[in-house]
């Protein structure tokens, strides 16, 4: 069955893309790079959303919105940001359009030109900076603690749908503070945030660290990172979190005043995550059938269908499975009745089991004797009867299981994926014949991050946190030089 | 106190921007014509959304996300469409910038000039039903009933916070039907929607009708609407659903075959609210103290301030305060308690009656003794000292009168403000002494509305529901022939 998806063996890269074509979960659009998010993705985007959203406000975050313009001059300020941020991006050069005079539709209005260039924000710092001049001026004021969920452009020149598009929602947090200190904390406890989110949520486990120079975002002093591991061995950079240092205070003059009455450059944090973690969900779970979905965030944790063949027998199973329904949203549970009655049980089967929903009841005519139901697991693909006398508890134990076991496979997976290469050769051999995490001692320059870049197409996903205290000193695989301590290195999306 | 807040009667128009800015809902940008919503305006917003897109959800939608670019060719291909939208929006043109030869930053690159200019959407139709193309084949994919939440920019020359801004979130419902009925019935099912939601949320009572062809959408066969007076009479149009007819189907040659096996075009919706409803929020129930927010929407219905002059009593107090949010948490009241030690309670009480928070408990250390609380009505600035026993049932019960209160005060003032004009003379000393809606006998056509608006700015608001079904006919007060029925004018935002 499963609308004869490949496999992930025969071709990983096809399956991602057929699999979120054939699962509705998104397309291309007639806009180059841009992708319409349909509404069985979006939902997840949604059950996301209102997950992060819970603890960005649990933590003391409020949201906002800024404008999607920002002025070309603002992103010179910053000399870093400029050149990471305002290269490829979708530049807004006119305000208006007239019908052509030689009737061929309409053109764009030559004396409609913008005295300066508008950019589509591809992340918004700049524009925030320059706002939150107008918002601190002393100690009281801070930290200010905002976060924005908002559409960005970058204009990239290959797209895959969800991993890397022109046009991709997401949030961004952008907090000011008073001390250093305190963002440093701020940056990192919004990792702990992502780190939370995607273990207990996605049931992804990830690795936390730092990046090095090289990966750093550009404006960055310290950007922070939770990394995870995909089917194929390549490692999926989930989230980010920035210690801005006073880079952005000082390019856009932002001062507070002290309690010790002196003028003081803010310090600053950014942090976000997009819908670029709806491909890293697929990527970590899913399988040869279809989609695998944690039922955390399962747009359905449960589909009901009713099995009939008589008039009367689909009477009473549609009105037991409605019953059920009642019962298991009483408890919380995100349940669905199917029964179109223009698709066979079987068709219906392979639909919710290719679109990941967790479990499945079945209900025909004997269960309604019995008062049982058929329950089908996605994960596990197993099957089995079950009495529908307290099912509510049930499922709610068997939602918590696949969570569970979702997350323990895919740690599995990680931990056999991750391996400490003792020299270059070893390093080149497991990247090219087993991917995954390469731990390595590396010299912490970037000259040499880059040439092994260039040899291998693996990167420094994160220096770990704990890089320093560890002290494990070694010697670097390519350069033979003095390093602190091992590294993460992969080949990435 | 009131921040120094102009009042009403001297400057309704200083009062509404003094006091978006003074309450801290939006301020201009950096941007021409894109505001930035604040933390306190964008709680409100959620409110709205929150409760939209459950009666969405409710009503069989759900949601998905589109581009936020349109090729220019889309807007030519439903003649009427382009007129309306294509005009003044922002055209981008580029994708990409480069450094400056001469060193003057960054400039746009010429060679990356775009084949086709893309426009940043002012709404969505054209890439939606180009989309639908490919998601319609059969009676069986219908109906698609789907909303977007989105950002869009329509190049407005005049703006104003929230009223009219170059860019503005809205929601945007598409939907796709096998029938004109289904279409039609859509169209209507959704302004009752918005009707109901106006009322019921916002406590702004609405006349619902459908728009003369002046005010009709560009593309549409009907537009239905909401409309609501604020309180300098001036009328505004809260929201609006258009019935599509197969306008936007027969563009984008969206067929499907139905039952009887015959290919036949699609029937269409589409239907919006924006961030503007915050400004008629604002306009309606708001006085010259500040914002009055009706409950339901209120980022915050309820306020403790503990009063303390002692390290004891504020311990003491404030505790008291916690435990009492604890209790009216658990009910469901959104409550925050103000414990900053840096301002005096007067200070407090001054800014959440600014901010419009409906219910303002103070514990005092006298309160503890007698385990009582003094509670502020915003609405009706009165006070009492209540006892604190069983509190949260008596607020819950409080903040619902409050709602009632708000609606009833503004639907007094619009039937107050709603006049019938036997002719013409008495139209425009109606519109020019007093304002509010004017009832009026109009002969249908564009033409004497458009006379009338050039003499008067007043617009036809509305043609009621039932003008054909009540056949009240008449002369026109213009040109004197014969009218069908009564008919809403007023100056409008």
């Amino acid at each position: 069955m499963a609308k004869n998806l490949i496999t992930r063996k025969e071709d990983y890269s096809q399956w991602y893309n057929d699999l979120i074509i054939k699962a509705d979960m998104a397309e291309t659009s007639a806009v180059r790079g841009c992708m319409v998010i349909k509404p069985y993705g979006y939902a997840i985007w949604e059950s996301m959303q209102s997950a992060l959203d819970k603890m960005f406000k649990d933590t003391g975050h409020v949201n906002a919105y800024f404008p999607l313009f920002i002025p070309k001059s603002f992103f010179s300020k910053e000399a870093n940001h400029v050149e990471g941020f305002a290269k490829e991006c979708a530049v807004v050069t006119h305000y208006r359009l007239k019908n052509d005079e030689g009737g061929k539709g309409i053109v764009v209005d030559p004396e409609a030109k913008l005295e300066e260039e508008l950019i589509v924000r591809p992340t918004s710092e700049t524009i925030i900076w320059d706002t939150y001049r107008k918002w601190i001026q002393s100690y009281r004021d801070l930290p200010l603690l905002i976060n924005q969920w908002a559409n960005v452009v970058r204009w990239e020149m290959r797209t895959r749908l969800f991993l890397r598009t022109a046009e991709f929602l997401w949030q961004e947090g952008h907090t000011a503070h008073a001390t250093q200190e305190e963002a440093e904390a701020e940056a990192k406890r919004m990792l702990e945030v992502y780190a939370d989110f995607a273990e207990n949520f996605m049931a992804i486990p990830v690795h936390k660290g730092v990046k090095s120079a090289n990966e750093r975002f550009a404006g960055a002093v310290n950007t922070y990172c939770i990394e995870a591991l995909m089917q194929d061995g390549k490692a999926l950079q989930a989230g980010t979190s920035h210690f801005l240092g006073q880079n952005f205070a000082k390019a856009f003059d932002v001062k507070f005043l002290s309690k010790e009455n002196k003028q003081e450059y803010v310090w600053a944090t950014s942090w976000g995550v997009s819908t670029r973690l709806i491909g890293a969900l697929v990527m970590t779970h899913s399988d040869d059938n279809g989609l695998v979905l944690p039922p955390k965030l399962a747009p359905f944790q449960v589909v009901i269908v009713p099995i009939y063949r008589t008039p009367e027998e689909m009477q009473a199973t549609v009105a037991k499975a409605h019953e059920l329904k009642t019962l298991l949203s009483r408890v919380g549970i995100r349940v669905k009745v199917d029964d179109r009655d223009t698709q066979k049980p079987g068709f219906k089967f392979a639909e919710h089991e290719f679109k990941g929903v967790p479990i499945r009841l079945a209900i025909g005519p004997r269960d309604l004797e019995n008062n049982t139901v058929e329950l089908a697991r996605r994960d596990t693909l197993t099957k089995e009867n079950t009495s529908a006398e307290g099912i509510e508890m049930k499922i709610l134990d068997l939602l918590d299981e696949i969570q569970k076991s979702l997350f323990d496979k895919a740690l599995k997976f990680r931990e056999e994926s991750t391996r400490v290469a003792a020299n270059y050769d070893e390093f080149k051999e497991i990247l090219e014949n087993k991917g995954g995490f390469v731990l390595a001692h590396w010299d912490g320059t970037p000259e040499t991050e880059q040439k092994i870049k260039e040899e291998t197409k693996a990167t420094i996903r994160l220096i770990p946190l704990d890089y320093e205290e560890k002290a494990e000193t070694g010697t670097c695989i390519y350069s033979g030089k003095p390093s602190k301590g091992l590294v993460y290195f992969a080949k990435a999306y």
